[in-house]
């Protein structure tokens, strides 16, 4: 017998339908908002209706926008010769904490034939098309997909496709393109570490310099 | 500097104000909802408007309802000589499962004089009031509050005014109160059974008898 009022099922199946949320956490999640005044649910409400009202992406880096054109490519203050190729907007977010003062990329996803995920159905074109134009003189591409199997062959195929385009001399050769560094995360522990992860912290390891510390 | 949009910024603190919900959790949500038709984030916003609009408390036993009275104390067919006494709504959903027959009685929470719940923010003078009366010839109460200490104590408090209420004559001294068992949980494992509940697995102990079955 469904005991519940059916706004109160309703409302857990609408939770329980969000990614990583199942039918326990929905129900803790709404027995909260019912003891919330009704003001609170209102507010709650009319922000999910608004936020796909305006939402567009910008037309430089792809990051969702609110303009044609997102804060950070609009700033006069950003490197634009520096380009920071990410997967989603969530990534840029990540990075922006750690003052990185150049402009973003972002591909949308990553290559990933299982789920019928082509390099058509990403940025990628997009990326290589403002490369090849060059408003921005751009001197660096990073590429910071994510180290997983499918971000690393995002990161290998944008590669190819930059040094095809140098060879066809569409993009300037002395444009470097590099990966950020995969090994041991800060606070990490070296003892519980994958060998995969491992083996890239060898490969990637570095000169200690004496100068200012290491 | 703020890269995301305002209307996606607001929605994530929204979402990482529910409990057990943090900033990063909240992002995937909003983001995954950003993929959703925008029909499907109206019939949300819906959902959540609609939820505290027409919902009560059934004046018989105390569990959320739309109506005075909920669907199990309006049953013909539910045994209303056996009282089950829980915290919340949801731990009748729980109990629901098990076929039980008899009627409930939320109390709304569990005495916890740290989080400044008192017997008096509790529904248990309705209970014992309802006790007292007694129009439904009521044989058992169960006490099916959480097993935790909050919970003891309340079952405690509630066994004792009812043995008050006994001795008072208020309350038909057949009248038997149960508390549901404690010990190890089905399908788990005594090596890591902590001492408190081996010790009431080990109290409760039952004979086993041949004739079904152990």
């Amino acid at each position: 017998m469904k005991i519940l009022p059916k706004s109160v099922i309703k409302l857990i199946d609408e939770f329980s339908s969000l990614p990583g949320i199942g039918p326990k956490t929905a129900s803790r999640l709404v027995f909260y908002l019912i003891s919330r005044p009704k003001i609170e649910l209102d507010n709650f409400a009319e922000k999910l209706t608004s936020l796909t009202l305006k939402l567009t992406s910008c037309k430089i880096c792809y990051i969702i926008a609110e303009n044609d054109l997102c804060p950070i490519c609009l700033d006069p203050n950003r490197d634009r010769s520096t380009i920071l190729v990410v997967e989603g907007p969530l990534d840029c977010v990540a990075i922006e904490k750690t003052g990185f003062q150049g402009c973003y990329f972002v591909l949308g996803g990553a290559i990933s034939p299982i789920d019928g995920i082509g390099p058509d159905e990403l940025n990628i074109k997009q990326l290589i098309d403002r490369l090849k134009l060059n408003e921005d003189k751009v001197s660096e591409v990073i590429l910071a997909t994510d180290p997983s199997l499918e971000g690393e062959a995002t990161a290998l195929y944008i590669t190819s496709k930059i040094n095809q385009a140098k060879e066809e001399k569409q993009i300037d050769s002395k444009l470097i393109v590099t990966r950020i560094a995969r090994g041991l995360p800060v606070g990490g522990d070296l003892e519980y570490a994958d060998e995969v992860t491992l083996t890239r912290s060898l490969e990637g390891r570095n000169l200690v310099e004496m100068k200012g510390g290491i």
